[in-house]
């Protein structure tokens, strides 16, 4: 049983996190949002969960080296400048980042970058994703990680790779490339799936999530898993132990 | 058992079409191609099966009435004065013409009519295909025909209301949309689904063709439907009994 | 708008058609649960949902006849007696009694009467499901459901047409045989497909629940489209004019 | 380009390896099928595939050994005693048996070991099948290899904790507990799915086959990495490099 506290607790995640706490046994050691005492929040916790926004960041990584808690990040929009001050923070505690913190996806990542490997470029690689009809961006951001992690398991650029958004005379398929396409409609989480297509056999490799609970539900995951680490950035996929 | 005539035999739907003639206990009348002698073989044939060119069409239909035999057609790219000979010919024997010889894709075209004519526009429909890697171009044309299904069953124009090659910020989605995308891979022959995505259920309708003999199959199969018919234009939705 | 009172209220149903009546810009007439004033409710209702026991359904009947509203049924378990008093209450007013208030399933089972019916009996059919881990029979009554539509289309009987958990040496599939199969895991709401397997292509049919709401959902529709209909008994097949 | 001898050359793999040898620019040494002269075959070939019976296992380990060419053997039916001579004729050649000769299964057992491995008890695993009309037994030799693979990744014995043939009163899932399902019908060629359930978010890796021919073009890309390598007993595992 951990005491978890939550910065941005009035935010959907917030109230998920707060949820899947209590449902999961552990101790909500209490929850802060815009302008809260982050500091008083980490010394009452053994580990915090942020889902605020980048420009609470710093003071958030303070609360956390000052009280020697560990802190695992889900905040979005993060730049190049947060990145630096989390690797600063990192050398004094425990952190880790993620932009997505479903075990589900982070281990389908890992088992696209497998299946990316281990079969030649003579198996071309498609990212499928369907989403609600009020998602306003496609491909999903997590259709993109998929995309990177097949491209990275074959020494290959995504973005110079991608065939995006196929419409008309498209030509055939160029030797190489990963596919994306999209789908939208009624009330769907998240619907993902790597296919692998080979000569007469194909391997697809999906994720489906029923809704949005499961990042809270990761990170708590997370969140147990960084308690008494050493100082250092993390991963999801070491929660995995992947 | 029927004797059924092959116009067209050395293309590979000629093949293919004497491939199922041979394994389904038909006779094979006879096969012509390029100049040859469609009256001979529409006299030896109870009925005959045309795959050929746009070119051809006038002699093939002109062969079918002087025998009096019934006449399928799967030869693509007719324009308007191809269908008015068919519409002439069908005054003196029973002609068929379709872009389609799948039973299963003919079938699955009226059941995405039926879905989409009895849950209202609150249920988004997506047309989503997968082929090989050498297709040149996307949507598939029978993923347009199941558009083309739901589009009228809704009382709407396709055309006005497909999203297509969604990509980067699309904005939500359009209500009453039909969004297609598109897979390709390997060797597949081809996969078609609609789905219908309502407030926390989905319907998913599919087809899946292991190779391109089905079409061949359904050609067999209607002509054997057609031999006996009353002078008429036909489609593949009566052979089913649609 | 329609005043809408749950009988039942109470229940996991109960809660949910709250909810659902809420979102919907319905208004809540009210609801009773054992022992509650049936026909104080339906006088101050234009529409009933019964979501209770079979005990309490003579009373509800007496309540629905008495103020003259109609009445949907959603309670399982009925029995001979039951059938026989509702057909007698549909004489007074309109009443519609189902094993299933889901759109998204009554559908279904219309395009599974559809395809069975059209395609002939070499199109093998088979039935599959998905339920979370709790669930403590197999196959669903859903899937039976669909079973029985499918031999009602093709005119046979399906206790003595089924093949169900298939498992060491079964010998080669029955021509004409309905097969089931059924997964257990996780928290899945429930997942049915229903396959038509021809000579090298195949037609899937699915449908797919996000969660239970979606039965109060399809009641609280029905319960619509019952106001001003004349007495007799009713289907969820007539809610979608099938 | 690879000189390759086949063993059990009238067989239908022995037909569809001289057809993928054919077709992928190698040159075929030479068939034989009972009672042909093996050692005179291995002299000719650069490295041999053998799907013939195991009752000619010993002559065709000989003339490899002989010969000092590799063996890939894909016969079926092995026993205790053919391993041993395996094991014994490994000491001068490399040898690979196995029971499975496609790299897509190959890959799917890993990525299902990896899932499996990662995901805690709390994730549950089934395994669905899917094959054509005429397959006699359940579930397929592959679904048990799948199991196997979860399992074995669980550290649990799969006999003692498999769901095999659900139907009628089966209780809630066991935890713990890998679930079989098996759906026949058509002409499918083989499907298989390793379905991991969990809270709110499920993994499903899928392998679907086009055509058998996808097991010798396996065995023709293991009879190409054999060439060169040192005497000692090889798997599948290892030509994908896992």
């Amino acid at each position: 049983m951990a005491r978890i506290g939550i910065i941005g607790c009035e935010g959907a995640m917030g109230h998920a996190l707060a949820a899947v706490i209590g449902a999961s046994g552990h101790e909500l050691a209490g929850g802060i949002d815009k302008g809260g005492d982050a500091a008083g929040l980490a010394d009452a916790s053994e580990v915090l969960v942020d889902f605020s926004t980048p420009g609470a960041l710093c003071i958030n990584l303070h609360a956390a080296i000052g009280a020697g808690v560990p802190l695992v990040i889900g905040t979005t929009g993060l730049e190049e400048r947060h990145h630096a001050a989390i690797d600063d923070a990192a050398r004094a505690v425990p952190v880790l980042q993620t932009g997505n913190t479903s075990l589900g996806v982070t281990l389908l990542a890992h088992l696209v970058r497998e299946a990316a490997a281990r079969l030649g470029p003579d198996w071309d690689i498609e990212i499928l994703e369907m989403h609600h009809r009020r998602k306003v961006d496609a491909p999903s951001g997590t259709a993109l990680l998929l995309g990177e992690a097949a491209a990275g398991a074959r020494g290959i650029d995504l973005a110079s790779h991608s065939e995006r958004g196929r419409d008309g005379h498209t030509g055939a398929r160029e030797e190489g490339a990963i596919g994306f396409a999209s789908l939208r409609g009624g009330t769907v989480a998240g619907e993902h799936s790597a296919i692998l297509a080979g000569e007469e056999e194909r391997i697809t490799l999906s994720h489906s999530a029923e809704n949005r609970s499961i990042f809270a539900r990761g990170a708590v995951r997370a969140a147990e898993w960084m308690i008494g680490r050493d100082p250092g950035r993390y991963s999801m996929d070491q929660v995995l132990g992947i």
